[in-house]
């Protein structure tokens, strides 16, 4: 079950602005409808204000979707506000690519603060 | 025969604007004038106002074309319709992209609402 | 010889502005100055007004070309205003792209009312 | 010896503004130091005035310089001349890309008139 | 251990204004939280003032990091840090970029300066 | 010993601005602090004002640096000022790019004059 | 837990010799020593000699390794084993291919009766 | 230290033959002779008699090369000898790719036992 | 001038037989006619018996040759008769490389000892 | 006109078999039926007896076709008697790649000796 818990932070080592991006390739949750597996693709990327997230707190907390029941656009702006909460950060990015299903593959971003304009398509 | 019943939808899970796409690879129906089938792919890219469309109803209202006799510019101008009516997008693209037939393929793109210059070329 | 009256148009499905692309991988007619074949490409991309026209027809519109002597600058030209005649579309672009002749290739771009900035390249 | 009475132009087949563009991927001429062979690729692009230059022609011109020894830089201005004379072009764009010399490869670019943005670099 | 000391510059050879940039391939530390350790590829980006990093003595400061427990976003700040200080540069971006860890890879940009918009995106 | 008097000029064959780019795939040097081989490709972009640089002599000028202690930086920089003083160029860029030396490969942009916006990232 | 009890097979439709493959990109169980997800590719190829595997069938049977902890090499032994006892192929290869963890990548290749020579790198 | 007893074993999971090839992208050691570091991939590529090698085990034993001053060949033939010891495979490959050392990579391929021809250039 | 004196070697660390390959991308001589620098790549492969060359010392070796003027055919042949005195392998291949001049490449393999036939090409 | 007296031989520079391959990317000569140039690229390839065919009077050779009116089959089996009486090697492979003329490229492949079977193919 998607635990925000898991999420540890740790002050950001500089004032001055700067940008992180972690892109995970392997993430799987299940569809709320069908129970069958899905597979994904998750883009975080923000500039911190206070605090990041450590490395590996975020990789549990991806893996507690593992057998969760969640549609693509939760599971999407439920890391960005999960985020969100837990990090404050100045502006944040999350991209879910999907892998296909019957045919079908998907990406969904959501956003929090004000995205540069360079990051616009993602 | 295009079913808009077919669509489903759910509220979407945040009230800040998102960006969802879904690509599907698998699309196919009939031309209207010789009978034979048509493929193609479709690409659905929106920006939610309310609702989201459940993808495994968005397959089901794809497949929904598979024996119709339909020209590409009916497909995308329906789709773009059936979706309008169904979710009232804030935003919604839909491009359809055919393969070819006795030499030429195609691409059609059908808008809704104000659509984000960096998406301008689909 | 080519032969406009070929082309049929059918209403736009829609009243929304929307775009049109057709690629025709597999275009031949022949050189007036040495009666030897000529190979090409032509994209045709539009914003239709009223009407689209019909692809099957555009098809057997381009092979009415097939014998034809005819400069490459004329081809892309004759189906602009062909094709401006029958749709009166709100922009057009026809751009033909011809295999080497004797070490040189040749790409030709012809427009019709305002294209939008995206497209400027082709 | 680059012979500009061997350019044959006709009338532009449409008064409405076009691009043409030639691309030559067999030209040689030879280096006026060394007497050795120059290979290149000629790039002409352009928007007629009133008339157009004849392929062929255009061909045997760039044949004329099969012997000559002269420059990169004096071939490409040569040729802008030539067809700037030729054809008076609306702007006009004439690109050479030669083949390494002691391991030195070289691009020059020579216009008339008012080139286009996108097309700035060529 | 991170050793600031190690870099060694040299006074600009040109008062005009110019670009350097320094990609290691081949950066190597240690996670602060399991041992394990971290590979990575480091962008120097700068516009000098009125001294440049001695490019071995560069790389012997990256080697200091081999055996540090370091997080990427330590390393990248802290890169920042010590050559602002060493160099003082009109401008300089330090990217790193991190081969997966549990299926993670990374990407952190640390910036000092006025980058120009042309290297907004890294 | 970088010798700047192997650099050759020939009158520019046109008044009208036109651009020039010569790349050197073969440039050796050597390390002032290690004596070990460098090697790179140059990159010399410019709009002439009277005169050209001679393809040639701007080869024998590259191989001048061949057994020169010498760094990157100071490469790049007197090759702007060489080049300028015997050209005196509309504008001018000298790019060096330096395959890998323990792992770190660079690059190197100097400039003279208003380099076009086209061209600023190199 | 792995359940060959999902594998169903159905009379293979020919008595011929032929040649099936699946190749299944989405694949993860988990590391018996961490516990962390494994993420893979599996792919199958066999002669069927009676039967052949049904593949929704295959898909479950695979999907039934999501949550065991089981090694890369027995995974790949497990299933040849299933497979054959299900099957009783004239011969089979199955092989996996185990995306990094800790930057190590792993293929294993596990095979039943004689697999044809242009098969034998897998 | 490279340390031999880091390697863990366990015992093959099948008699039947099958082929196991590990890939680790993200080795290092470092240079006898000047200190520096040494960035590398290894392969190991086995038919298991009793036992196979545990993965994570593996890792150790590569890290525990990190500090080690030790040749290329003696890296490749230590690991072919202390897996040898450790596994006893009916057939063992190891490849050793390094990345470049002042413009040379190198690559060494040492085995034990039988390596069937379809393997026999790595 | 070639100094086969810089050439050492030590022991191999195994009497099992194994495979190295050194491939040295940055190597240059001069044409004994024109006084002009070759630029080109040395692969080395070879079995070794009782010793292997050290490879900083080969990259010194290949230094050597920096301001010799030789033909391609003797610096391939020289290098095989250098090595093959220094080491005495099993067998030997060294293949070199050479970049363009006036348009022409070139690849010279010399042999020693009997080459294994999966290496036959090169 | 073509002129095997350009063709300037050394001794061999060992005893031991060898192999060379020259490949010239620039060749040109005429069509004897139209006048018209031909663009092509000359692989030699072979193993000297007792000479070698020195690199720079072999592209002297191949300019002499420049303005010669012959065909590809004669070109290539000109090329390889003419070379065949000048060095009397082992073996030779002649190959010429044409590029296209009216949509058709071709490869002509001459040989003298017995050729090796994995250079078969050419």
């Amino acid at each position: 079950m998607p635990d925000p818990k898991l999420l540890e932070c740790f002050p950001a080592p500089s004032d001055t602005p700067f940008i992180i991006e972690h892109v995970n390739e392997e993430f799987t949750s299940t569809c709320p409808k069908t129970g069958h597996p899905d597979f994904g693709r998750i883009i975080l990327r923000y500039q911190p204000a206070k605090v990041c997230v450590e490395l590996k707190s975020l990789k549990l907390y991806h893996q507690s979707f593992r057998n969760e029941g969640i549609f693509y656009e939760a599971v999407t702006n439920r890391m960005r506000d999960d985020l969100a909460v837990a990090m404050k950060p100045a502006w944040m990015q999350v991209i879910t690519e999907w892998k296909g299903r019957g045919g079908i593959h998907s990406r969904i971003t959501a956003t929090s603060g004000p995205v540069p304009p360079e990051w616009a398509r993602g």
